[in-house]
């Protein structure tokens, strides 16, 4: 008996979102509360990863004035109008494909940002306080994107 | 006999911490250390996961005039007295509270940084390096804050 | 057999890597997926921590060029050539060692870089995009460092 309720459940899926605009932060909380509670994973861990190299994968507010700062804040960070080597394409020769974009800041803006979050899952829900919220982060629109999601606990009763 | 150690354990704490400072780090290492020993994990990993959006976690060395240097870089990257749009309330009609608070600057900050790390578990023990600790990081206090920790790995003898 | 098939694994490795450049950033993609391969695991989860306060792991593209445009970011964000208290050494008094070196930047970059990468494993893979690539950042070389991984999952058939 104690092996049983002692049983790991581990749930994979894949989100599919179509982006809009250049920056763009799309809210991913509802369908991972779905995906925990559909899971039956009791208490464990949601792994929530991006499989973009120009996008990322964030957790805060859902005030969309606030996103407007964070958007400020990496144009200062990484701004869109300066020269990255990424993006000379007189000198580069790896990984340049047909449909290659001038995305050097997407790349930078990027690194400063996580690939993936993991976060907890207890009592069968995805554990957030009151104002955080989960953010698929587009820095490279507008384009098809995929997010990886991993729910990995024990299953319990 | 196999399918007995190989039974996995998850475990689940909050800690509470009060801050006392506007820009604050907590270390939490001991703390995440004493979870894991009674969790009594023996290999898997330990998930610590803020549950606010003006804080962070991260992993670094506990020098004191270091973390005096992180606080300067803080606010190089999201200075405190820049214009934040979050923080207008002439035009701000989402998520306000009565207690509002001029906090645009830490919302950035908080972006840049992670809201969780997951850090592996051996031997029965928390796996850092010999300078890593594990800080709750507070960029809005003072507040009352809680933080989540879930241990989840195999038990083992 | 439903237990059989639902048993966890947790498989620990650690990596070595000597670095020879001030900053460097090392592609550890290929040893992470032999490492999910002989781990038998089919869905979990990949956890790659760097061990070191001076370092990170990041996921981006391997892109020669690109990576000369993430040194010249972190160049920005946080000088080498600026002052940081943690390297005055006429008034620090914690954790200082005989090879101490001037390495307060190198800190500060790691605080806005990841310690850890959690990453998906689906059907027995490590799960990334067709860009992505796992990278092992030195931030103050040279020096020898270690890495630790863990994969933890459902075994299954």
């Amino acid at each position: 008996m104690e092996t049983l309720t002692r049983a790991s459940t581990c749930r994979h899926a894949s989100i599919h979102v179509t982006t809009t605009r250049l920056t763009e932060f799309i809210d991913l909380t509802d369908r991972l509360e779905k995906l925990v509670t559909d899971s039956g994973v009791r208490f464990g861990i949601l792994n929530v990863q991006t499989l973009h190299t120009t996008t990322a994968v964030v957790v805060n507010e859902h005030e969309p004035l606030l996103l407007t700062d964070f958007e400020s804040l990496l144009e200062a960070v990484a701004p869109g109008d300066c020269r990255y080597r990424h993006d000379d394409t007189t000198v580069r020769t790896v990984n340049v494909t047909d449909t290659e974009r001038r995305n050097g800041h997407a790349h930078c803006r990027a690194l400063l940002l996580p690939t993936s979050a993991c976060l907890n899952v207890t009592n069968g829900r995805l554990l957030l306080g009151r104002w955080q919220r989960v953010f698929f982060v587009e820095l490279d629109g507008q384009r098809e994107r995929e997010i990886s999601v991993v729910v990995f606990g024990e299953a319990g009763r």
